[in-house]
Protein backbone atom coordinates (compact mmCIF):
# COMPACT_ATOMS: atom_id res chain seq x y z
CA UNK A 1 0.00 0.00 0.00
CA UNK A 2 1.19 3.22 -0.81
CA UNK A 3 -1.18 5.45 0.47
CA UNK A 4 -3.51 5.96 2.80
CA UNK A 5 -7.05 5.63 2.70
CA UNK A 6 -9.80 8.55 3.16
CA UNK A 7 -13.24 7.36 4.71
CA UNK A 8 -15.94 10.43 5.72
CA UNK A 9 -19.02 9.67 8.16
CA UNK A 10 -21.89 11.60 6.89
CA UNK A 11 -25.46 11.78 7.91
CA UNK A 12 -27.89 14.79 9.78
CA UNK A 13 -27.84 15.37 13.44
CA UNK A 14 -28.07 12.65 15.89
CA UNK A 15 -27.60 9.61 13.24
CA UNK A 16 -24.41 8.23 15.03
CA UNK A 17 -21.41 9.62 12.67
CA UNK A 18 -19.92 10.52 16.13
CA UNK A 19 -20.36 6.94 18.26
CA UNK A 20 -19.05 5.36 14.54
CA UNK A 21 -16.89 7.07 14.06
CA UNK A 22 -15.29 5.68 17.43
CA UNK A 23 -15.85 2.26 16.04
CA UNK A 24 -14.21 2.66 12.81
CA UNK A 25 -11.09 3.68 13.43
CA UNK A 26 -11.16 0.88 16.70
CA UNK A 27 -11.49 -1.76 13.86
CA UNK A 28 -9.07 -0.02 11.62
CA UNK A 29 -6.21 0.17 13.89
CA UNK A 30 -6.95 -3.85 14.95
CA UNK A 31 -5.70 -4.17 11.50
CA UNK A 32 -2.40 -2.54 12.50
CA UNK A 33 -3.27 0.23 10.70
CA UNK A 34 -2.31 3.67 11.47
CA UNK A 35 -5.40 5.74 11.81
CA UNK A 36 -6.02 9.80 12.33
CA UNK A 37 -9.89 10.64 13.28
CA UNK A 38 -10.41 14.25 13.04
CA UNK A 39 -13.62 16.36 11.93
CA UNK A 40 -15.04 18.95 9.76
CA UNK A 41 -14.80 21.96 10.37
CA UNK A 42 -12.24 21.90 12.94
CA UNK A 43 -9.11 19.79 12.87
CA UNK A 44 -6.68 22.34 12.78
CA UNK A 45 -6.53 25.38 14.91
CA UNK A 46 -7.98 27.75 12.10
CA UNK A 47 -10.87 25.12 11.86
CA UNK A 48 -11.69 25.52 15.15
CA UNK A 49 -11.59 29.14 15.33
CA UNK A 50 -14.29 28.82 12.29
CA UNK A 51 -16.26 26.56 14.33
CA UNK A 52 -16.84 28.87 17.12
CA UNK A 53 -18.13 31.37 14.30
CA UNK A 54 -20.25 28.66 12.48
CA UNK A 55 -22.19 27.35 15.49
CA UNK A 56 -22.78 30.64 16.88
CA UNK A 57 -22.64 33.35 14.57
CA UNK A 58 -26.67 34.12 14.42
CA UNK A 59 -27.49 34.83 11.80
CA UNK A 60 -25.09 33.49 9.16
CA UNK A 61 -25.76 33.82 5.31
CA UNK A 62 -25.81 30.51 3.34
CA UNK A 63 -22.78 31.81 1.42
CA UNK A 64 -21.15 33.00 4.22
CA UNK A 65 -21.38 29.40 5.98
CA UNK A 66 -20.28 27.99 2.49
CA UNK A 67 -17.19 30.22 2.49
CA UNK A 68 -16.56 29.62 6.09
CA UNK A 69 -16.72 25.96 5.97
CA UNK A 70 -14.69 25.63 2.52
CA UNK A 71 -11.88 27.89 4.49
CA UNK A 72 -11.38 25.67 7.32
CA UNK A 73 -11.39 22.56 4.69
CA UNK A 74 -8.10 24.13 2.74
CA UNK A 75 -6.62 24.19 6.50
CA UNK A 76 -7.98 20.47 7.39
CA UNK A 77 -6.81 19.07 3.81
CA UNK A 78 -2.98 20.79 3.65
CA UNK A 79 -2.44 20.60 7.26
CA UNK A 80 -3.52 16.96 8.57
CA UNK A 81 -5.79 14.94 5.80
CA UNK A 82 -3.19 15.22 3.19
CA UNK A 83 -0.26 14.61 4.89
CA UNK A 84 -1.45 11.96 6.59
CA UNK A 85 -2.69 10.48 3.23
CA UNK A 86 0.78 10.94 2.33
CA UNK A 87 2.85 8.86 4.79
CA UNK A 88 0.11 5.88 4.77
CA UNK A 89 -2.09 6.47 7.39
CA UNK A 90 -5.72 6.10 6.80
CA UNK A 91 -7.80 9.29 7.75
CA UNK A 92 -11.34 8.68 9.49
CA UNK A 93 -13.32 12.19 8.96
CA UNK A 94 -16.68 13.09 10.66
CA UNK A 95 -18.10 15.11 8.05
CA UNK A 96 -16.75 16.46 4.35
CA UNK A 97 -17.62 18.12 1.39
CA UNK A 98 -21.18 15.78 0.98
CA UNK A 99 -22.34 18.08 3.69
CA UNK A 100 -21.85 21.22 2.11
CA UNK A 101 -23.93 19.76 -0.78
CA UNK A 102 -26.16 18.49 1.88
CA UNK A 103 -26.42 21.47 4.19
CA UNK A 104 -25.93 24.18 2.23
CA UNK A 105 -26.52 22.91 -1.01
CA UNK A 106 -29.84 20.99 -0.26
CA UNK A 107 -31.05 22.60 3.16
CA UNK A 108 -29.93 25.93 2.23
CA UNK A 109 -30.49 26.71 -1.51
CA UNK A 110 -26.89 27.04 -2.66
CA UNK A 111 -26.59 25.74 -6.29
CA UNK A 112 -24.43 22.94 -6.57
CA UNK A 113 -22.42 24.35 -9.65
CA UNK A 114 -21.11 26.53 -7.00
CA UNK A 115 -20.06 23.81 -4.45
CA UNK A 116 -18.94 22.09 -7.30
CA UNK A 117 -16.20 24.91 -8.25
CA UNK A 118 -14.84 25.20 -4.85
CA UNK A 119 -14.74 21.86 -4.50
CA UNK A 120 -12.67 21.58 -7.77
CA UNK A 121 -10.60 24.60 -6.73
CA UNK A 122 -9.58 23.69 -3.10
CA UNK A 123 -9.84 19.89 -3.35
CA UNK A 124 -8.89 19.37 -6.76
CA UNK A 125 -8.86 15.34 -7.50
CA UNK A 126 -8.93 13.75 -4.14
CA UNK A 127 -12.53 12.72 -3.27
CA UNK A 128 -13.58 10.58 0.15
CA UNK A 129 -12.66 6.33 -0.77
CA UNK A 130 -15.59 5.53 0.98
CA UNK A 131 -17.93 7.64 2.64
CA UNK A 132 -20.57 5.88 5.14
CA UNK A 133 -24.10 7.73 5.09
CA UNK A 134 -25.48 7.20 8.33
CA UNK A 135 -29.67 7.34 7.50
CA UNK A 136 -32.48 7.80 9.65
CA UNK A 137 -35.69 9.68 10.06
CA UNK A 138 -35.04 12.82 11.13
CA UNK A 139 -37.08 13.08 14.04
CA UNK A 140 -35.84 9.98 15.57
CA UNK A 141 -32.35 11.82 14.63
CA UNK A 142 -33.15 14.99 16.18
CA UNK A 143 -34.30 13.40 19.52
CA UNK A 144 -31.08 11.63 20.07
CA UNK A 145 -29.01 14.88 19.13
CA UNK A 146 -31.67 16.87 22.11
CA UNK A 147 -30.86 14.15 24.67
CA UNK A 148 -26.88 14.69 24.63
CA UNK A 149 -27.17 18.53 24.54
CA UNK A 150 -28.76 21.73 24.11
CA UNK A 151 -29.19 22.58 20.20
CA UNK A 152 -27.09 24.91 18.68
CA UNK A 153 -27.58 27.20 16.04
CA UNK A 154 -27.80 24.31 13.35
CA UNK A 155 -30.13 22.32 15.82
CA UNK A 156 -32.55 24.55 16.06
CA UNK A 157 -33.57 24.56 11.83
CA UNK A 158 -36.75 24.10 11.58
CA UNK A 159 -37.62 19.68 10.31
CA UNK A 160 -38.40 20.81 7.27
CA UNK A 161 -34.59 22.10 6.62
CA UNK A 162 -33.59 18.45 7.95
CA UNK A 163 -35.75 16.50 5.71
CA UNK A 164 -34.31 18.92 2.67
CA UNK A 165 -30.79 17.56 3.97
CA UNK A 166 -31.74 14.02 4.42
CA UNK A 167 -33.10 14.28 0.92
CA UNK A 168 -29.97 15.26 -0.53
CA UNK A 169 -28.00 13.49 1.23
CA UNK A 170 -29.34 10.51 -0.70
CA UNK A 171 -29.35 12.04 -3.91
CA UNK A 172 -25.82 12.30 -3.15
CA UNK A 173 -25.32 8.83 -2.89
CA UNK A 174 -27.52 7.59 -5.64
CA UNK A 175 -25.01 9.37 -7.93
CA UNK A 176 -21.98 8.05 -6.69
CA UNK A 177 -23.12 4.62 -5.01
CA UNK A 178 -19.67 3.34 -5.13
CA UNK A 179 -18.45 5.73 -3.18
CA UNK A 180 -21.05 6.57 -0.45
CA UNK A 181 -22.76 3.90 1.32
CA UNK A 182 -26.08 4.16 2.95
CA UNK A 183 -26.26 2.42 6.18
CA UNK A 184 -29.90 2.38 8.13
CA UNK A 185 -29.08 3.86 11.22
CA UNK A 186 -32.11 3.10 12.47
CA UNK A 187 -31.64 0.34 14.22
CA UNK A 188 -29.70 -0.24 17.40
CA UNK A 189 -26.06 0.23 17.36
CA UNK A 190 -24.70 -3.27 17.15
CA UNK A 191 -27.16 -3.88 14.06
CA UNK A 192 -25.60 -0.26 12.31
CA UNK A 193 -21.93 -1.48 13.17
CA UNK A 194 -22.25 -4.87 11.67
CA UNK A 195 -22.96 -2.95 8.40
CA UNK A 196 -19.91 -0.66 8.87
CA UNK A 197 -17.98 -3.49 9.59
CA UNK A 198 -19.05 -5.24 6.34
CA UNK A 199 -18.56 -2.10 4.36
CA UNK A 200 -14.88 -1.90 5.77
CA UNK A 201 -13.97 -5.18 5.32
CA UNK A 202 -14.90 -4.92 1.69
CA UNK A 203 -12.47 -1.84 1.13
CA UNK A 204 -9.78 -3.45 3.34
CA UNK A 205 -10.26 -6.69 0.81
CA UNK A 206 -9.53 -4.36 -1.80
CA UNK A 207 -6.08 -2.69 -0.18
CA UNK A 208 -4.46 -6.57 0.46
CA UNK B 1 -31.53 60.40 -7.49
CA UNK B 2 -33.09 57.15 -7.14
CA UNK B 3 -29.97 55.05 -5.27
CA UNK B 4 -26.88 56.00 -3.66
CA UNK B 5 -23.45 55.97 -5.32
CA UNK B 6 -20.76 53.61 -3.78
CA UNK B 7 -17.10 54.56 -3.56
CA UNK B 8 -14.05 52.47 -2.34
CA UNK B 9 -10.88 54.12 -1.34
CA UNK B 10 -7.76 51.13 -2.43
CA UNK B 11 -3.91 50.97 -1.95
CA UNK B 12 -1.68 49.45 -0.26
CA UNK B 13 -0.71 50.06 3.19
CA UNK B 14 -0.01 53.30 4.82
CA UNK B 15 -1.05 54.95 1.64
CA UNK B 16 -3.89 57.19 3.31
CA UNK B 17 -7.13 54.98 2.67
CA UNK B 18 -8.42 55.89 6.41
CA UNK B 19 -7.28 59.53 6.58
CA UNK B 20 -8.73 59.94 3.14
CA UNK B 21 -11.72 57.89 3.95
CA UNK B 22 -12.65 60.82 6.44
CA UNK B 23 -12.12 63.29 3.88
CA UNK B 24 -14.71 62.00 1.32
CA UNK B 25 -17.43 61.27 3.68
CA UNK B 26 -17.11 65.06 5.46
CA UNK B 27 -16.94 66.53 1.62
CA UNK B 28 -20.05 64.33 0.69
CA UNK B 29 -21.79 65.13 3.82
CA UNK B 30 -21.23 69.19 2.85
CA UNK B 31 -23.11 68.52 0.02
CA UNK B 32 -26.00 67.12 2.47
CA UNK B 33 -26.18 63.85 1.26
CA UNK B 34 -26.30 60.70 3.56
CA UNK B 35 -23.17 59.19 3.25
CA UNK B 36 -22.65 55.87 5.26
CA UNK B 37 -18.52 55.18 6.36
CA UNK B 38 -17.45 50.96 6.69
CA UNK B 39 -14.50 49.08 5.68
CA UNK B 40 -13.43 45.47 4.58
CA UNK B 41 -13.59 43.06 6.02
CA UNK B 42 -15.16 44.54 8.84
CA UNK B 43 -18.71 46.14 8.62
CA UNK B 44 -20.81 43.67 10.52
CA UNK B 45 -20.43 42.05 13.80
CA UNK B 46 -19.79 38.66 11.53
CA UNK B 47 -17.28 40.63 9.36
CA UNK B 48 -15.19 41.67 12.64
CA UNK B 49 -15.19 38.32 13.95
CA UNK B 50 -13.68 37.15 11.05
CA UNK B 51 -11.07 40.57 11.07
CA UNK B 52 -9.96 39.06 14.30
CA UNK B 53 -9.05 35.87 12.58
CA UNK B 54 -7.62 37.62 9.26
CA UNK B 55 -5.33 39.50 11.31
CA UNK B 56 -3.70 37.30 13.71
CA UNK B 57 -4.20 33.55 12.57
CA UNK B 58 -0.76 32.30 11.57
CA UNK B 59 -0.26 30.95 9.03
CA UNK B 60 -3.54 31.18 7.16
CA UNK B 61 -3.41 30.01 3.62
CA UNK B 62 -4.22 31.83 0.80
CA UNK B 63 -7.45 30.24 -0.30
CA UNK B 64 -8.54 30.26 3.46
CA UNK B 65 -7.73 34.28 3.51
CA UNK B 66 -9.72 34.43 -0.31
CA UNK B 67 -12.44 32.84 1.25
CA UNK B 68 -12.76 34.33 4.78
CA UNK B 69 -12.69 37.44 3.07
CA UNK B 70 -15.59 36.94 0.80
CA UNK B 71 -17.39 35.53 3.86
CA UNK B 72 -17.52 38.81 5.57
CA UNK B 73 -18.43 40.47 2.23
CA UNK B 74 -21.37 38.90 1.76
CA UNK B 75 -22.80 39.86 5.10
CA UNK B 76 -21.19 43.42 4.84
CA UNK B 77 -23.18 43.55 1.21
CA UNK B 78 -26.27 42.40 2.49
CA UNK B 79 -26.78 44.34 6.10
CA UNK B 80 -25.12 47.58 4.95
CA UNK B 81 -23.88 48.69 1.77
CA UNK B 82 -27.27 47.14 -0.67
CA UNK B 83 -29.84 48.51 2.10
CA UNK B 84 -28.07 51.84 1.94
CA UNK B 85 -27.65 52.29 -1.50
CA UNK B 86 -31.02 51.37 -1.53
CA UNK B 87 -32.48 54.10 -0.05
CA UNK B 88 -30.55 56.59 -1.64
CA UNK B 89 -27.56 57.30 1.04
CA UNK B 90 -23.64 57.02 -0.28
CA UNK B 91 -21.24 54.34 1.06
CA UNK B 92 -17.67 55.01 1.40
CA UNK B 93 -15.78 51.79 1.91
CA UNK B 94 -12.00 51.29 2.92
CA UNK B 95 -10.89 48.32 0.64
CA UNK B 96 -12.82 46.02 -1.46
CA UNK B 97 -13.03 43.06 -3.98
CA UNK B 98 -10.41 45.34 -5.84
CA UNK B 99 -8.25 44.51 -2.37
CA UNK B 100 -9.05 40.85 -3.23
CA UNK B 101 -6.79 40.62 -6.48
CA UNK B 102 -4.32 43.23 -5.68
CA UNK B 103 -3.30 41.29 -2.12
CA UNK B 104 -5.00 37.59 -2.69
CA UNK B 105 -4.24 37.65 -6.40
CA UNK B 106 -1.27 39.87 -7.67
CA UNK B 107 0.28 39.41 -3.99
CA UNK B 108 -0.48 35.49 -2.73
CA UNK B 109 -0.97 34.34 -6.28
CA UNK B 110 -4.33 33.14 -6.57
CA UNK B 111 -5.90 33.04 -9.90
CA UNK B 112 -7.96 35.75 -10.90
CA UNK B 113 -10.71 33.44 -12.63
CA UNK B 114 -11.15 32.56 -8.94
CA UNK B 115 -11.57 35.44 -7.58
CA UNK B 116 -13.77 36.71 -11.02
CA UNK B 117 -16.02 33.51 -9.69
CA UNK B 118 -16.59 34.60 -6.37
CA UNK B 119 -17.47 38.15 -6.81
CA UNK B 120 -19.70 37.55 -10.19
CA UNK B 121 -21.42 34.59 -7.13
CA UNK B 122 -21.64 37.19 -4.49
CA UNK B 123 -22.15 40.78 -5.87
CA UNK B 124 -23.88 39.65 -9.22
CA UNK B 125 -23.55 43.56 -10.86
CA UNK B 126 -22.36 45.59 -8.05
CA UNK B 127 -19.75 47.12 -8.62
CA UNK B 128 -18.06 50.63 -7.33
CA UNK B 129 -18.91 53.30 -8.90
CA UNK B 130 -15.83 55.17 -7.93
CA UNK B 131 -12.60 53.46 -6.67
CA UNK B 132 -9.88 55.98 -5.30
CA UNK B 133 -6.64 53.88 -5.69
CA UNK B 134 -4.12 55.94 -3.33
CA UNK B 135 -0.45 54.89 -4.82
CA UNK B 136 2.66 55.37 -3.26
CA UNK B 137 6.23 53.50 -3.27
CA UNK B 138 6.10 50.87 -0.84
CA UNK B 139 8.87 52.04 1.56
CA UNK B 140 6.89 55.25 1.98
CA UNK B 141 3.31 53.32 2.90
CA UNK B 142 5.12 51.05 4.50
CA UNK B 143 7.00 53.38 7.04
CA UNK B 144 3.57 55.81 7.47
CA UNK B 145 2.47 52.30 8.63
CA UNK B 146 4.79 51.30 10.91
CA UNK B 147 4.64 55.03 12.52
CA UNK B 148 0.76 54.75 13.00
CA UNK B 149 1.06 51.17 14.73
CA UNK B 150 3.11 47.49 15.12
CA UNK B 151 2.71 45.71 11.98
CA UNK B 152 -0.06 43.24 11.73
CA UNK B 153 -0.06 39.83 10.31
CA UNK B 154 0.05 41.37 6.76
CA UNK B 155 2.43 44.04 7.33
CA UNK B 156 4.80 41.66 7.99
CA UNK B 157 5.03 40.49 4.47
CA UNK B 158 8.20 41.30 2.61
CA UNK B 159 8.53 44.40 0.43
CA UNK B 160 8.86 41.82 -2.75
CA UNK B 161 5.18 41.09 -1.73
CA UNK B 162 4.09 44.52 -1.35
CA UNK B 163 5.35 45.72 -4.43
CA UNK B 164 3.62 42.80 -6.39
CA UNK B 165 0.54 43.65 -4.28
CA UNK B 166 1.03 48.00 -5.60
CA UNK B 167 1.48 46.17 -9.01
CA UNK B 168 -1.83 44.65 -8.76
CA UNK B 169 -3.62 47.50 -8.09
CA UNK B 170 -2.44 49.42 -11.17
CA UNK B 171 -3.22 46.32 -13.40
CA UNK B 172 -6.53 46.72 -12.30
CA UNK B 173 -6.59 49.95 -12.91
CA UNK B 174 -5.31 50.01 -16.22
CA UNK B 175 -8.25 47.62 -17.09
CA UNK B 176 -10.77 49.78 -15.80
CA UNK B 177 -9.72 53.34 -16.08
CA UNK B 178 -13.10 54.94 -16.27
CA UNK B 179 -14.05 53.33 -12.41
CA UNK B 180 -10.72 53.10 -10.86
CA UNK B 181 -8.80 56.75 -10.85
CA UNK B 182 -5.22 56.72 -9.32
CA UNK B 183 -3.99 59.14 -6.83
CA UNK B 184 -0.48 59.98 -6.24
CA UNK B 185 -0.63 59.69 -2.89
CA UNK B 186 3.41 60.46 -2.33
CA UNK B 187 2.79 63.88 -1.76
CA UNK B 188 1.47 66.15 0.93
CA UNK B 189 -2.21 65.62 2.29
CA UNK B 190 -3.48 68.75 1.00
CA UNK B 191 -2.41 67.99 -2.49
CA UNK B 192 -3.80 64.39 -2.40
CA UNK B 193 -6.95 65.31 -1.09
CA UNK B 194 -7.20 68.55 -3.28
CA UNK B 195 -6.70 65.40 -6.59
CA UNK B 196 -9.44 63.43 -4.86
CA UNK B 197 -12.24 66.34 -4.52
CA UNK B 198 -11.40 67.02 -8.23
CA UNK B 199 -12.65 63.23 -8.60
CA UNK B 200 -15.82 63.39 -6.45
CA UNK B 201 -16.83 66.70 -7.82
CA UNK B 202 -16.86 64.86 -11.48
CA UNK B 203 -18.56 62.15 -9.94
CA UNK B 204 -21.29 64.40 -7.94
CA UNK B 205 -21.40 66.84 -11.07
CA UNK B 206 -22.82 63.48 -13.42
CA UNK B 207 -25.04 62.83 -10.64
CA UNK B 208 -27.35 66.31 -10.78
N1 LIG C 1 -28.07 3.30 16.52
C1 LIG C 1 -28.33 4.05 17.61
N2 LIG C 1 -29.40 3.81 18.38
C2 LIG C 1 -29.66 4.58 19.45
N3 LIG C 1 -28.93 5.63 19.85
C3 LIG C 1 -27.86 5.93 19.09
C4 LIG C 1 -27.49 5.17 17.94
N4 LIG C 1 -26.38 5.72 17.39
C5 LIG C 1 -26.06 6.78 18.18
N5 LIG C 1 -26.93 6.90 19.21
C6 LIG C 1 -26.94 7.92 20.27
O1 LIG C 1 -27.49 9.10 19.67
C7 LIG C 1 -26.81 10.24 20.16
C8 LIG C 1 -26.24 11.00 18.97
O2 LIG C 1 -25.18 10.23 18.41
P1 LIG C 1 -23.90 10.94 17.79
O3 LIG C 1 -22.92 9.87 17.43
O4 LIG C 1 -23.42 12.04 18.66
O5 LIG C 1 -24.57 11.53 16.46
P2 LIG C 1 -23.98 12.57 15.42
O6 LIG C 1 -22.51 12.66 15.67
O7 LIG C 1 -24.35 11.97 14.08
O8 LIG C 1 -24.71 13.86 15.66
C9 LIG C 1 -25.75 9.77 21.14
O9 LIG C 1 -26.26 9.92 22.43
C10 LIG C 1 -25.56 8.31 20.74
O10 LIG C 1 -25.19 7.52 21.86
N1 LIG D 1 -0.16 62.23 2.16
C1 LIG D 1 0.35 61.89 3.35
N2 LIG D 1 1.55 62.36 3.73
C2 LIG D 1 2.09 62.01 4.92
N3 LIG D 1 1.50 61.19 5.83
C3 LIG D 1 0.30 60.69 5.49
C4 LIG D 1 -0.34 61.00 4.25
N4 LIG D 1 -1.53 60.34 4.21
C5 LIG D 1 -1.62 59.65 5.37
N5 LIG D 1 -0.53 59.88 6.15
C6 LIG D 1 -0.24 59.30 7.47
O1 LIG D 1 0.22 57.97 7.24
C7 LIG D 1 -0.27 57.11 8.24
C8 LIG D 1 -1.08 56.00 7.57
O2 LIG D 1 -2.28 56.56 7.00
P1 LIG D 1 -3.63 55.72 6.97
O3 LIG D 1 -4.70 56.63 6.49
O4 LIG D 1 -3.83 55.05 8.28
O5 LIG D 1 -3.23 54.67 5.84
P2 LIG D 1 -4.00 53.35 5.42
O6 LIG D 1 -5.37 53.42 5.99
O7 LIG D 1 -3.98 53.40 3.90
O8 LIG D 1 -3.17 52.20 5.92
C9 LIG D 1 -1.11 57.93 9.17
O9 LIG D 1 -0.32 58.26 10.29
C10 LIG D 1 -1.45 59.18 8.35
O10 LIG D 1 -1.61 60.33 9.16
MG1 LIG E 1 -21.25 14.30 16.05
MG1 LIG F 1 -6.45 52.10 7.22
Amino acid sequence: MTAGKFITLEGGEGVGKSTNLDFVVSRLRARGLEVIATREPGGTAFGEAVRGIFLHQDPLRPEAELLLLFAARVHHLREVIEPALRRGAWVVCDRFTDASYAYQGAGRGIKPGIIDFLRDWIQAGLRPDLTLLLDAPVDIGLRRAHQRSGPDRLEREDSAFFARVREGYLALARTEPDRIRVIDADRPLVLVQAAIAAQLDSLLDGCV
